[in-house]
Protein backbone atom coordinates (compact mmCIF):
# COMPACT_ATOMS: atom_id res chain seq x y z
CA UNK A 1 0.00 0.00 0.00
CA UNK A 2 1.58 3.44 -1.12
CA UNK A 3 2.05 5.97 1.87
CA UNK A 4 1.19 9.40 0.38
CA UNK A 5 3.54 11.99 1.82
CA UNK A 6 1.42 14.78 2.78
CA UNK A 7 3.38 18.03 3.10
CA UNK A 8 0.77 19.78 3.75
CA UNK A 9 -0.32 18.18 6.89
CA UNK A 10 3.49 17.65 8.02
CA UNK A 11 3.74 21.49 7.50
CA UNK A 12 0.66 22.15 9.54
CA UNK A 13 2.80 20.23 12.51
CA UNK A 14 5.74 21.63 11.70
CA UNK A 15 4.36 24.92 12.00
CA UNK A 16 3.03 24.49 15.67
CA UNK A 17 6.25 23.18 16.69
CA UNK A 18 7.71 26.80 15.85
CA UNK A 19 5.29 28.51 17.20
CA UNK A 20 5.75 26.66 20.52
CA UNK A 21 9.62 26.98 20.11
CA UNK A 22 9.26 30.50 19.61
CA UNK A 23 7.32 31.19 22.68
CA UNK A 24 9.79 29.16 24.60
CA UNK A 25 12.34 31.79 22.72
CA UNK A 26 10.16 35.07 23.63
CA UNK A 27 10.25 33.51 27.68
CA UNK A 28 13.60 33.85 27.86
CA UNK A 29 13.73 36.85 26.65
CA UNK A 30 15.02 36.07 23.18
CA UNK A 31 12.93 37.79 19.97
CA UNK A 32 13.99 35.86 17.09
CA UNK A 33 13.86 37.90 14.06
CA UNK A 34 14.40 37.27 10.22
CA UNK A 35 15.79 39.58 8.11
CA UNK A 36 14.56 39.48 4.48
CA UNK A 37 15.86 41.10 1.32
CA UNK A 38 14.54 41.45 -2.08
CA UNK A 39 16.12 43.94 -4.43
CA UNK A 40 14.16 44.95 -7.37
CA UNK A 41 10.41 44.67 -8.11
CA UNK A 42 9.89 41.49 -9.66
CA UNK A 43 6.31 40.63 -8.84
CA UNK A 44 6.94 36.81 -8.38
CA UNK A 45 9.32 37.53 -5.87
CA UNK A 46 7.42 40.63 -4.29
CA UNK A 47 4.64 37.90 -3.87
CA UNK A 48 6.83 35.06 -2.67
CA UNK A 49 8.61 37.44 -0.37
CA UNK A 50 5.49 39.07 1.36
CA UNK A 51 4.22 35.65 2.04
CA UNK A 52 7.53 34.62 3.90
CA UNK A 53 7.08 37.78 6.08
CA UNK A 54 2.99 36.67 6.32
CA UNK A 55 3.69 33.13 8.00
CA UNK A 56 6.63 34.23 9.89
CA UNK A 57 4.62 36.89 11.42
CA UNK A 58 1.94 34.30 12.01
CA UNK A 59 4.08 31.87 13.83
CA UNK A 60 5.32 34.98 16.17
CA UNK A 61 8.27 35.71 14.06
CA UNK A 62 9.55 39.22 13.68
CA UNK A 63 10.14 40.60 10.64
CA UNK A 64 12.70 42.50 8.78
CA UNK A 65 11.70 43.51 4.71
CA UNK A 66 14.66 45.17 3.12
CA UNK A 67 13.33 46.08 -0.15
CA UNK A 68 16.07 47.45 -2.07
CA UNK A 69 14.29 48.65 -5.28
CA UNK A 70 17.23 49.75 -6.95
CA UNK A 71 21.16 48.62 -5.86
CA UNK A 72 23.86 47.67 -6.68
CA UNK A 73 26.10 44.79 -4.74
CA UNK A 74 27.83 46.59 -2.71
CA UNK A 75 24.95 47.71 -1.33
CA UNK A 76 23.66 44.61 -1.27
CA UNK A 77 26.35 43.34 0.50
CA UNK A 78 26.89 45.90 2.42
CA UNK A 79 23.30 46.29 4.09
CA UNK A 80 23.63 41.80 4.44
CA UNK A 81 27.33 42.89 6.48
CA UNK A 82 25.52 44.99 8.67
CA UNK A 83 22.60 41.99 9.18
CA UNK A 84 25.05 39.68 9.83
CA UNK A 85 26.73 42.31 12.81
CA UNK A 86 23.60 42.99 14.39
CA UNK A 87 22.95 40.53 17.05
CA UNK A 88 19.44 41.23 16.73
CA UNK A 89 18.92 39.52 13.97
CA UNK A 90 19.44 35.74 13.73
CA UNK A 91 18.17 34.81 9.79
CA UNK A 92 19.21 37.01 6.73
CA UNK A 93 17.68 35.96 3.83
CA UNK A 94 17.89 37.28 -0.17
CA UNK A 95 14.48 36.41 -2.32
CA UNK A 96 16.57 34.82 -5.74
CA UNK A 97 16.53 35.08 -7.93
CA UNK A 98 18.51 38.69 -8.13
CA UNK A 99 18.02 41.06 -10.75
CA UNK A 100 20.96 40.63 -13.77
CA UNK A 101 22.34 44.14 -12.85
CA UNK A 102 23.76 43.01 -9.84
CA UNK A 103 26.10 39.83 -8.67
CA UNK A 104 23.88 37.50 -6.83
CA UNK A 105 26.54 35.05 -6.12
CA UNK A 106 28.79 37.51 -4.38
CA UNK A 107 25.60 39.23 -2.34
CA UNK A 108 24.53 35.67 -1.28
CA UNK A 109 28.25 35.00 -0.54
CA UNK A 110 28.03 37.63 2.06
CA UNK A 111 25.19 36.02 4.30
CA UNK A 112 27.36 34.70 7.66
CA UNK A 113 26.77 30.75 7.68
CA UNK A 114 25.15 31.01 11.04
CA UNK A 115 22.37 33.29 9.90
CA UNK A 116 21.95 31.66 6.04
CA UNK A 117 18.81 30.57 7.00
CA UNK A 118 18.02 30.30 3.27
CA UNK A 119 20.99 27.66 3.27
CA UNK A 120 22.20 28.82 -0.30
CA UNK A 121 25.47 30.76 0.25
CA UNK A 122 28.63 28.79 -1.16
CA UNK A 123 30.27 28.30 2.36
CA UNK A 124 26.61 26.07 3.51
CA UNK A 125 27.52 24.19 0.17
CA UNK A 126 30.54 23.60 0.96
CA UNK A 127 29.59 22.55 4.53
CA UNK A 128 27.03 20.63 3.44
CA UNK A 129 29.69 18.41 1.03
CA UNK A 130 32.01 18.48 4.06
CA UNK A 131 29.44 17.06 6.40
CA UNK A 132 29.73 19.78 8.74
CA UNK A 133 27.18 21.14 10.47
CA UNK A 134 24.84 23.61 8.24
CA UNK A 135 21.61 25.16 7.89
CA UNK A 136 20.05 22.80 4.69
CA UNK A 137 18.69 24.71 1.52
CA UNK A 138 14.38 24.53 2.36
CA UNK A 139 13.36 21.81 -0.25
CA UNK A 140 16.84 19.42 1.03
CA UNK A 141 15.47 20.36 4.78
CA UNK A 142 11.89 19.78 3.59
CA UNK A 143 12.65 16.11 1.95
CA UNK A 144 14.67 15.23 4.90
CA UNK A 145 12.19 15.58 7.18
CA UNK A 146 9.09 14.43 5.52
CA UNK A 147 11.11 11.26 5.22
CA UNK A 148 11.80 11.44 8.95
CA UNK A 149 8.33 12.34 9.76
CA UNK A 150 7.06 8.97 7.82
CA UNK A 151 9.77 6.59 8.93
CA UNK A 152 11.27 6.11 5.74
CA UNK A 153 15.51 5.72 6.15
CA UNK A 154 17.55 7.46 3.97
CA UNK A 155 20.19 5.39 4.03
CA UNK A 156 20.91 1.88 2.60
CA UNK A 157 19.52 3.10 -0.76
CA UNK A 158 20.29 3.93 -3.90
CA UNK A 159 18.91 7.65 -4.32
CA UNK A 160 18.67 8.89 -7.87
CA UNK A 161 18.81 12.93 -8.10
CA UNK A 162 17.40 13.60 -11.45
CA UNK A 163 17.74 17.43 -12.11
CA UNK A 164 20.41 19.60 -10.41
CA UNK A 165 19.08 22.76 -9.87
CA UNK A 166 21.41 24.82 -7.31
CA UNK A 167 18.52 25.28 -4.56
CA UNK A 168 17.70 21.39 -4.65
CA UNK A 169 19.35 18.86 -6.89
CA UNK A 170 23.19 19.89 -6.15
CA UNK A 171 22.68 20.77 -2.61
CA UNK A 172 20.57 16.98 -2.26
CA UNK A 173 23.44 15.15 -3.80
CA UNK A 174 25.94 17.02 -2.38
CA UNK A 175 23.94 15.77 1.51
CA UNK A 176 23.79 12.45 0.19
CA UNK A 177 27.66 12.28 0.34
CA UNK A 178 27.54 11.69 3.98
CA UNK A 179 24.75 9.48 4.03
CA UNK A 180 25.19 5.75 3.91
CA UNK A 181 23.90 5.93 0.68
CA UNK A 182 24.39 5.12 -3.16
CA UNK A 183 23.81 8.39 -4.73
CA UNK A 184 23.48 8.93 -8.85
CA UNK A 185 22.82 12.67 -9.91
CA UNK A 186 21.99 14.20 -13.48
CA UNK A 187 20.78 16.86 -14.80
CA UNK A 188 17.40 17.47 -16.50
CA UNK A 189 17.64 16.69 -20.40
CA UNK A 190 19.87 13.63 -19.53
CA UNK A 191 19.10 11.10 -22.36
CA UNK A 192 19.97 8.06 -19.74
CA UNK A 193 17.17 8.63 -17.24
CA UNK A 194 15.04 6.03 -17.82
CA UNK A 195 18.05 3.92 -17.09
CA UNK A 196 18.55 5.33 -13.89
CA UNK A 197 15.05 5.63 -12.49
CA UNK A 198 14.85 1.96 -12.99
CA UNK A 199 17.50 1.30 -10.04
CA UNK A 200 16.06 3.98 -7.81
CA UNK A 201 15.27 2.98 -3.80
CA UNK A 202 14.74 6.52 -3.78
CA UNK A 203 13.87 8.95 -6.89
CA UNK A 204 14.25 12.59 -6.27
CA UNK A 205 13.34 14.54 -9.68
CA UNK A 206 12.73 18.30 -10.53
CA UNK A 207 12.72 17.84 -14.34
CA UNK A 208 9.88 20.48 -15.00
CA UNK A 209 8.46 17.58 -17.56
CA UNK A 210 5.37 16.43 -16.97
CA UNK A 211 5.08 12.65 -17.60
CA UNK A 212 8.86 12.48 -16.99
CA UNK A 213 8.72 9.37 -15.41
CA UNK A 214 5.92 6.73 -16.55
CA UNK A 215 4.78 3.44 -15.02
CA UNK A 216 6.85 1.21 -16.73
CA UNK A 217 10.10 3.33 -15.69
CA UNK A 218 10.07 2.40 -11.94
CA UNK A 219 11.22 -0.21 -9.70
CA UNK A 220 8.44 -1.56 -7.31
CA UNK A 221 8.74 -0.35 -3.86
CA UNK A 222 10.28 2.88 -4.74
CA UNK A 223 10.18 6.23 -2.89
CA UNK A 224 9.16 9.26 -5.22
CA UNK A 225 10.03 12.81 -4.14
CA UNK A 226 8.49 14.26 -6.68
CA UNK A 227 9.71 18.30 -7.06
CA UNK A 228 8.45 19.06 -10.12
CA UNK A 229 5.98 22.22 -10.78
CA UNK A 230 4.52 22.11 -14.38
CA UNK A 231 1.81 24.19 -14.69
CA UNK A 232 -1.20 23.74 -17.54
CA UNK A 233 -3.72 26.44 -16.60
CA UNK A 234 -3.93 26.79 -12.97
CA UNK A 235 -3.15 23.02 -12.44
CA UNK A 236 0.11 22.03 -11.31
CA UNK A 237 1.17 18.96 -11.91
CA UNK A 238 4.75 17.10 -11.35
CA UNK A 239 7.45 15.32 -12.88
CA UNK A 240 5.89 11.59 -12.13
CA UNK A 241 2.26 10.58 -13.86
CA UNK A 242 1.07 9.80 -10.37
CA UNK A 243 -1.88 8.19 -11.30
CA UNK A 244 -0.15 5.21 -13.25
CA UNK A 245 3.23 5.55 -11.00
CA UNK A 246 1.78 5.56 -7.15
CA UNK A 247 0.82 2.03 -6.88
CA UNK A 248 4.15 0.99 -7.58
CA UNK A 249 5.56 2.96 -5.17
CA UNK A 250 5.98 2.48 -1.29
CA UNK A 251 5.84 6.18 -0.26
CA UNK A 252 5.31 9.58 -2.93
CA UNK A 253 4.56 13.15 -2.55
CA UNK A 254 1.58 14.88 -4.40
CA UNK A 255 2.28 17.63 -6.70
CA UNK A 256 0.61 19.85 -5.57
CA UNK A 257 0.88 19.42 -1.44
CA UNK A 258 4.33 17.18 -1.36
CA UNK A 259 7.43 19.28 -1.20
CA UNK A 260 5.76 22.66 -1.47
CA UNK A 261 4.02 22.81 1.41
CA UNK A 262 7.33 22.55 3.73
CA UNK A 263 9.46 25.28 1.72
CA UNK A 264 8.56 28.56 3.94
CA UNK A 265 8.09 26.34 7.12
CA UNK A 266 11.56 25.00 6.88
CA UNK A 267 13.27 28.59 6.34
CA UNK A 268 11.28 29.94 9.60
CA UNK A 269 12.35 26.54 11.65
CA UNK A 270 15.69 27.80 10.88
CA UNK A 271 15.20 30.70 12.20
CA UNK A 272 14.16 29.70 15.48
CA UNK A 273 17.17 27.26 15.28
CA UNK A 274 19.01 30.27 14.43
CA UNK A 275 18.17 32.08 17.29
CA UNK A 276 18.26 29.53 19.68
CA UNK A 277 22.13 29.22 18.49
CA UNK A 278 22.50 32.83 19.30
CA UNK B 1 45.15 -1.00 -26.75
CA UNK B 2 45.47 0.59 -23.48
CA UNK B 3 45.97 4.16 -22.62
CA UNK B 4 49.04 4.27 -19.64
CA UNK B 5 47.58 8.18 -17.69
CA UNK B 6 51.12 8.68 -17.57
CA UNK B 7 51.31 11.18 -14.24
CA UNK B 8 54.91 11.56 -13.79
CA UNK B 9 55.29 12.28 -17.74
CA UNK B 10 52.80 14.50 -17.48
CA UNK B 11 53.95 16.26 -14.59
CA UNK B 12 57.49 17.23 -15.27
CA UNK B 13 55.68 19.15 -18.65
CA UNK B 14 53.23 20.78 -16.51
CA UNK B 15 55.97 21.68 -14.27
CA UNK B 16 57.83 22.86 -17.08
CA UNK B 17 54.85 25.35 -18.05
CA UNK B 18 54.77 26.50 -14.52
CA UNK B 19 58.22 27.75 -14.32
CA UNK B 20 58.15 29.45 -17.81
CA UNK B 21 54.81 31.36 -16.34
CA UNK B 22 56.67 32.21 -13.29
CA UNK B 23 59.47 33.49 -15.01
CA UNK B 24 56.72 35.79 -17.35
CA UNK B 25 55.56 37.10 -13.76
CA UNK B 26 58.46 37.50 -12.30
CA UNK B 27 59.54 40.02 -15.78
CA UNK B 28 56.33 41.84 -14.88
CA UNK B 29 57.72 42.25 -11.43
CA UNK B 30 55.62 40.01 -9.90
CA UNK B 31 57.18 37.59 -7.36
CA UNK B 32 54.77 34.05 -6.81
CA UNK B 33 55.00 33.54 -3.18
CA UNK B 34 53.21 30.43 -1.24
CA UNK B 35 53.00 30.65 2.06
CA UNK B 36 52.66 26.97 3.86
CA UNK B 37 51.66 26.19 7.45
CA UNK B 38 52.48 23.63 9.54
CA UNK B 39 51.11 22.63 12.98
CA UNK B 40 52.65 20.19 15.10
CA UNK B 41 55.24 18.42 14.46
CA UNK B 42 54.00 14.96 12.44
CA UNK B 43 56.61 13.60 10.91
CA UNK B 44 54.63 12.70 7.56
CA UNK B 45 53.43 16.01 7.31
CA UNK B 46 56.56 17.54 8.03
CA UNK B 47 58.02 15.69 5.49
CA UNK B 48 55.59 16.51 2.79
CA UNK B 49 55.23 19.96 3.43
CA UNK B 50 59.53 20.08 3.25
CA UNK B 51 58.46 18.21 -0.26
CA UNK B 52 56.42 21.00 -1.66
CA UNK B 53 58.67 23.85 -0.41
CA UNK B 54 61.73 22.18 -2.65
CA UNK B 55 59.08 21.66 -5.27
CA UNK B 56 58.06 25.23 -5.36
CA UNK B 57 61.46 26.65 -4.76
CA UNK B 58 62.81 23.92 -7.83
CA UNK B 59 59.71 26.02 -9.94
CA UNK B 60 61.19 29.63 -8.89
CA UNK B 61 58.25 29.93 -6.62
CA UNK B 62 59.13 31.56 -3.18
CA UNK B 63 57.66 29.65 -0.46
CA UNK B 64 57.12 30.79 3.22
CA UNK B 65 56.85 28.44 5.65
CA UNK B 66 54.84 29.09 8.93
CA UNK B 67 56.19 26.48 11.39
CA UNK B 68 53.47 26.71 14.25
CA UNK B 69 55.20 24.02 16.83
CA UNK B 70 52.11 24.58 18.98
CA UNK B 71 49.28 26.88 18.20
CA UNK B 72 45.60 27.01 19.22
CA UNK B 73 42.60 27.13 16.70
CA UNK B 74 42.71 31.30 16.96
CA UNK B 75 46.46 31.23 16.80
CA UNK B 76 46.24 29.91 13.09
CA UNK B 77 43.26 31.74 12.24
CA UNK B 78 44.73 35.14 13.12
CA UNK B 79 48.23 34.07 11.16
CA UNK B 80 46.13 33.23 8.01
CA UNK B 81 43.94 36.61 8.39
CA UNK B 82 47.36 38.25 8.44
CA UNK B 83 48.11 36.42 5.55
CA UNK B 84 45.14 36.86 3.81
CA UNK B 85 45.71 40.55 3.84
CA UNK B 86 49.09 40.47 2.80
CA UNK B 87 49.19 41.39 -1.07
CA UNK B 88 52.53 40.50 -1.87
CA UNK B 89 51.59 36.75 -0.72
CA UNK B 90 49.35 34.68 -3.50
CA UNK B 91 48.46 31.37 -2.17
CA UNK B 92 48.08 30.33 1.30
CA UNK B 93 48.07 26.31 2.44
CA UNK B 94 47.62 24.90 6.11
CA UNK B 95 49.34 21.05 6.01
CA UNK B 96 46.47 18.86 6.68
CA UNK B 97 45.79 16.74 9.31
CA UNK B 98 46.42 19.73 11.47
CA UNK B 99 46.97 18.40 15.16
CA UNK B 100 43.41 17.40 16.87
CA UNK B 101 44.10 20.03 19.63
CA UNK B 102 42.92 22.75 16.80
CA UNK B 103 40.09 23.12 15.06
CA UNK B 104 40.63 22.45 11.31
CA UNK B 105 37.89 23.17 9.87
CA UNK B 106 37.76 26.67 11.43
CA UNK B 107 41.33 27.26 10.39
CA UNK B 108 40.80 25.90 6.54
CA UNK B 109 37.57 28.34 6.61
CA UNK B 110 39.57 31.44 7.42
CA UNK B 111 42.00 31.26 3.85
CA UNK B 112 39.84 33.90 1.59
CA UNK B 113 39.00 31.79 -1.43
CA UNK B 114 41.42 33.72 -3.82
CA UNK B 115 44.45 32.24 -2.01
CA UNK B 116 43.04 28.76 -1.32
CA UNK B 117 45.62 27.18 -3.90
CA UNK B 118 44.84 24.05 -1.69
CA UNK B 119 41.19 23.87 -2.92
CA UNK B 120 40.21 22.44 0.29
CA UNK B 121 37.62 25.36 2.44
CA UNK B 122 34.06 25.16 3.21
CA UNK B 123 33.95 28.55 0.48
CA UNK B 124 35.73 26.23 -2.29
CA UNK B 125 33.80 23.77 -1.92
CA UNK B 126 30.53 25.46 -2.00
CA UNK B 127 31.64 26.95 -5.44
CA UNK B 128 32.86 23.94 -6.83
CA UNK B 129 29.55 22.19 -6.09
CA UNK B 130 27.79 25.82 -7.42
CA UNK B 131 29.67 25.28 -10.53
CA UNK B 132 31.32 28.58 -9.97
CA UNK B 133 34.73 29.70 -10.83
CA UNK B 134 37.52 28.46 -7.83
CA UNK B 135 40.73 26.47 -7.47
CA UNK B 136 40.13 22.99 -6.99
CA UNK B 137 41.54 20.00 -4.73
CA UNK B 138 44.72 19.21 -5.98
CA UNK B 139 43.60 15.80 -6.69
CA UNK B 140 40.43 17.04 -8.44
CA UNK B 141 42.84 19.07 -10.79
CA UNK B 142 44.99 16.06 -11.56
CA UNK B 143 42.54 13.99 -12.56
CA UNK B 144 40.91 16.47 -14.61
CA UNK B 145 44.49 17.50 -16.07
CA UNK B 146 45.69 13.97 -17.07
CA UNK B 147 42.11 13.43 -18.90
CA UNK B 148 42.71 16.42 -21.23
CA UNK B 149 46.10 15.91 -21.63
CA UNK B 150 45.26 12.67 -22.90
CA UNK B 151 42.00 14.06 -24.67
CA UNK B 152 39.72 11.45 -22.81
CA UNK B 153 36.27 14.18 -22.82
CA UNK B 154 34.93 13.91 -19.05
CA UNK B 155 31.45 14.40 -20.62
CA UNK B 156 28.73 12.02 -21.91
CA UNK B 157 29.96 9.38 -19.62
CA UNK B 158 28.63 7.43 -16.65
CA UNK B 159 31.39 8.53 -13.59
CA UNK B 160 31.62 5.94 -10.98
CA UNK B 161 33.28 7.71 -7.76
CA UNK B 162 34.36 4.87 -5.00
CA UNK B 163 34.98 5.90 -2.25
CA UNK B 164 34.22 9.85 -0.45
CA UNK B 165 37.21 11.58 1.35
CA UNK B 166 37.05 14.90 2.03
CA UNK B 167 40.45 15.69 -0.35
CA UNK B 168 39.09 13.61 -3.24
CA UNK B 169 35.99 12.00 -3.53
CA UNK B 170 33.88 14.12 -2.57
CA UNK B 171 34.86 17.67 -4.48
CA UNK B 172 35.05 15.70 -7.57
CA UNK B 173 31.76 14.65 -7.50
CA UNK B 174 30.58 17.65 -6.74
CA UNK B 175 32.51 18.83 -9.84
CA UNK B 176 30.74 16.40 -11.52
CA UNK B 177 27.39 18.07 -10.72
CA UNK B 178 28.58 20.74 -13.15
CA UNK B 179 29.49 18.52 -16.01
CA UNK B 180 27.53 16.85 -18.48
CA UNK B 181 27.59 13.54 -17.02
CA UNK B 182 26.11 11.19 -14.34
CA UNK B 183 27.92 10.37 -11.68
CA UNK B 184 27.13 7.80 -8.83
CA UNK B 185 28.69 7.85 -5.76
CA UNK B 186 29.48 6.23 -2.61
CA UNK B 187 31.89 6.09 0.19
CA UNK B 188 34.53 3.11 0.76
CA UNK B 189 33.00 -0.12 2.07
CA UNK B 190 30.13 0.03 0.28
CA UNK B 191 28.38 -3.61 -0.20
CA UNK B 192 27.26 -2.36 -3.93
CA UNK B 193 30.56 -1.32 -5.32
CA UNK B 194 31.04 -4.37 -7.72
CA UNK B 195 27.45 -3.36 -8.96
CA UNK B 196 28.03 0.14 -9.51
CA UNK B 197 31.80 -0.74 -10.90
CA UNK B 198 30.54 -2.52 -14.13
CA UNK B 199 28.48 0.16 -14.83
CA UNK B 200 31.26 3.15 -14.70
CA UNK B 201 32.56 4.90 -18.05
CA UNK B 202 34.63 6.33 -15.78
CA UNK B 203 35.75 4.77 -12.56
CA UNK B 204 37.75 7.06 -10.11
CA UNK B 205 38.26 4.92 -6.94
CA UNK B 206 39.77 5.20 -3.35
CA UNK B 207 38.76 3.10 -1.12
CA UNK B 208 42.17 2.02 -0.15
CA UNK B 209 41.89 -1.91 -0.43
CA UNK B 210 44.19 -3.57 -3.08
CA UNK B 211 42.53 -6.23 -5.81
CA UNK B 212 39.03 -4.24 -4.77
CA UNK B 213 38.49 -3.65 -8.79
CA UNK B 214 39.28 -7.07 -10.49
CA UNK B 215 38.79 -8.16 -14.00
CA UNK B 216 35.58 -10.20 -13.86
CA UNK B 217 34.25 -6.22 -12.66
CA UNK B 218 34.62 -3.67 -14.80
CA UNK B 219 32.46 -3.10 -18.13
CA UNK B 220 34.81 -2.95 -21.53
CA UNK B 221 36.30 0.12 -22.08
CA UNK B 222 36.38 2.02 -19.05
CA UNK B 223 38.34 4.87 -17.87
CA UNK B 224 40.07 3.77 -15.17
CA UNK B 225 41.52 6.35 -12.28
CA UNK B 226 43.14 4.61 -9.38
CA UNK B 227 43.87 6.65 -6.51
CA UNK B 228 44.32 3.81 -3.89
CA UNK B 229 47.44 3.68 -2.21
CA UNK B 230 48.00 0.47 0.03
CA UNK B 231 51.40 -0.42 1.37
CA UNK B 232 52.70 -3.97 1.36
CA UNK B 233 56.39 -3.45 2.81
CA UNK B 234 58.02 -0.52 0.35
CA UNK B 235 56.00 -1.52 -2.41
CA UNK B 236 52.58 0.58 -3.36
CA UNK B 237 49.36 -1.14 -4.93
CA UNK B 238 46.47 0.76 -6.32
CA UNK B 239 42.90 -0.64 -5.29
CA UNK B 240 42.23 -2.20 -8.71
CA UNK B 241 44.27 -4.96 -10.03
CA UNK B 242 46.28 -3.49 -12.83
CA UNK B 243 47.67 -6.66 -14.42
CA UNK B 244 44.19 -8.52 -15.49
CA UNK B 245 41.93 -5.36 -15.77
CA UNK B 246 44.61 -3.01 -17.61
CA UNK B 247 43.14 -4.77 -20.94
CA UNK B 248 39.83 -4.10 -20.72
CA UNK B 249 40.42 -0.65 -20.32
CA UNK B 250 40.64 2.28 -22.01
CA UNK B 251 42.53 4.32 -20.49
CA UNK B 252 44.11 3.47 -16.65
CA UNK B 253 46.44 5.45 -14.24
CA UNK B 254 49.28 3.40 -13.15
CA UNK B 255 50.24 2.85 -9.00
CA UNK B 256 52.61 4.47 -8.25
CA UNK B 257 53.18 6.85 -11.05
CA UNK B 258 49.61 7.91 -11.95
CA UNK B 259 47.69 11.05 -10.37
CA UNK B 260 50.11 10.81 -7.05
CA UNK B 261 53.23 12.64 -8.75
CA UNK B 262 50.83 15.71 -10.30
CA UNK B 263 49.62 16.29 -6.77
CA UNK B 264 52.19 19.00 -5.71
CA UNK B 265 52.31 19.84 -9.07
CA UNK B 266 48.70 20.83 -8.94
CA UNK B 267 49.34 23.44 -6.10
CA UNK B 268 52.53 24.99 -7.67
CA UNK B 269 49.69 25.75 -10.61
CA UNK B 270 47.30 27.27 -8.70
CA UNK B 271 49.76 29.29 -6.90
CA UNK B 272 50.67 30.80 -10.23
CA UNK B 273 46.93 30.84 -11.20
CA UNK B 274 46.43 33.05 -7.96
CA UNK B 275 49.42 35.34 -8.66
CA UNK B 276 47.83 35.74 -12.23
CA UNK B 277 44.91 36.72 -10.66
CA UNK B 278 45.92 38.85 -7.89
Amino acid sequence: MVVILDGKETSAKIVEEVKSEVDKLKAKGVNPILALILIGADPGSTRYVNLKVKRAEEAGITTQLHHLETATTEQAVSLIKKLNADPKIHGVMVQLPAPKEVNEGEIVEAIAPEKDVDGLSPVTFGKIVLGEKSFLPAGVEAIMELLKRYNIDPEGKHWVVAGLTSWLGKPMAALLLNKKVEVTAFAAGDLRLPEFVKQADVLCIEVYKKGAVTADMVKKGVVIIDNGNNYEGKKVFGDVEFEGVSPLASAITPVPGGVGPLLITMLLRNTVKAALAS
